[in-house]
């Protein structure tokens, strides 16, 4: 049996009692180790499981996945994902495969971002399509997230924007050489999402194709959801240029605010504010009953 | 501490490690009992945390919450809610209460039935709002859902509709006559709902408002999604109709797909079809690549 098992957002506690029991037993633990990241070190999984993880990267999961199935048919393995087994990146490859294979597949599910950013206090019911935001670089600044939140403003919902990660990444030059010298980890903030967004925003306005959002817009910053230092900051999205202080260390998360918004989303907003005084004459101004 | 504990989707098994540390040590402990039930009887709950539940039921959370949260100044008291705790319903407002009476508050997460839904292959973000589905009356059929649909399978999203539970709820006559005699509870079924959306379909078309879906419109039905006994099927909303033998037991949810599909998500759900012929004709003709 293949078990896809979701470890949660946090540390090694976020597993559920029926994942750790089948961990314990598996023959062979993976940790797919590339989409997202707990907020604590492998040794202390490993020490808290009582078993030795091997590290899955991007490279494993996509080009040996053979080698993580391999006996699946008679044994059992524990394939470990961040979040929820099908939480923002979908696993649906590893599971087809195994299909294949007539492999058995059991899902362990587990708290994913996509669900507990309820803790801002904003309804999932008022939340659109969920958005990806990469690194831009010099040459390359996608655009399409800009027309999804389009979709979201156009009918009130609110936009999840989850936040690039780059892990285990060779530089151009590196790749060039033929070098497998990796860069440090990278962490998208929610400062560089909203300044991203905004030079998005400015820049499709200058082609007569903006005003999905302003720098007045309201927004949500989120960091270490769903763990003991999870902190939340609500202001402009100018002013989430600059929180990055405020919110601390990775991993991060911005919601962008839809006009349909509850009174009951506002009162449990406030607590959250930069500027409590910023927050409450815009609320009233550009959304409350809008 | 007033600690908000997910519980996961299915059984005693499904709350995490750190959710089973809190609730064995807490000093009351809490089950909120009606906006979602485990597969599992409050028993099992008690025998495995070794702790005695107290059942909160909708009265209880909204007209005696000062009960709940007494002393939580300096107690721990636990909280738990089936699935994550700001899923599909929020409880922002016991937040609020125990903000006012300077109470900490923490979340531990959990499973929801808004990203376990992935299990089905169909990618989150690929998914618009999320919307209800209530118990049809003779007198009382709200259509607010199929505006929200149609919002969602304009700009091309699938819609996950989360359907009706009757839990502890007295009959009109019953109330009436003032005798607390409750009901046998109910739960809604993926063919309930999916007639109900016909019969909807059909009175807007009547009204020149119609066109959000068709009986021929490809939909997947969901049971007890995380448990061991899950199940998915998919069809067309007139299949899903008469799908509920195959689907079995409680709970049930229905995602309506958008046209914004991805091939991966057809390849994934066609080993769910309940005729693949039927699927795949429909896949191709109305779906794929539009």
């Amino acid at each position: 049996m293949l078990y896809l098992i979701g470890l949660g957002l946090s540390d090694e506690k976020d597993i559920t009692v029926k994942g750790l029991e089948i961990v314990r037993s598996a023959e062979r633990v993976y940790l797919e180790a590339y989409t997202s990241i707990l907020l604590t070190e492998t040794a202390t999984l490993e020490q808290f499981y009582g078993r030795d993880i091997i590290i899955a990267d991007r490279e494993m999961v996509e080009n040996a996945s053979d080698e993580i199935l391999r006996d699946a048919q008679k044994l059992d393995i524990a394939f470990l994902v961040v979040g929820d087994p099908f939480g923002a990146t979908t696993h649906t490859d590893i599971v087809l495969r195994a299909r294949a294979l007539k492999i058995p597949v059991s899902t362990i599910p587990n708290a994913s971002i996509m669900s507990a950013i309820g803790a801002t206090g904003l309804q999932l019911y008022n939340f659109g399509q969920t958005v990806s935001m990469v690194f831009f670089t010099e040459s390359w600044k996608p655009e399409s997230f800009y027309h999804r939140i389009r979709e979201n403003r156009t009918i009130g919902l609110h936009t999840l924007l989850l936040l690039d990660i780059k892990v285990k990444e060779a530089s151009l030059e590196n790749l060039a050489r033929g070098r497998l010298v990796y860069e440090p980890p990278r962490y998208m903030t929610v400062g560089q999402c909203a300044q991203q967004m905004l030079e998005v925003e400015e820049k499709m306005t200058e082609k007569g194709q903006g005003g999905v959002y302003t720098k007045d817009s309201l927004a949500v910053g989120a960091a270490r959801v769903g763990g003991k230092t999870e902190k939340f900051v609500c202001g402009t999205l100018e002013q989430l240029c600059n929180s990055d202080a405020e919110l601390g260390k990775p991993l991060h998360s911005l919601i962008l605010l839809g006009n349909r918004v509850h009174e009951l989303e506002g009162e449990y907003l406030k607590a959250f504010a930069l500027t409590p005084e910023v927050w409450d004459e815009i609320w009233r101004r550009d959304y409350e009953g809008k």
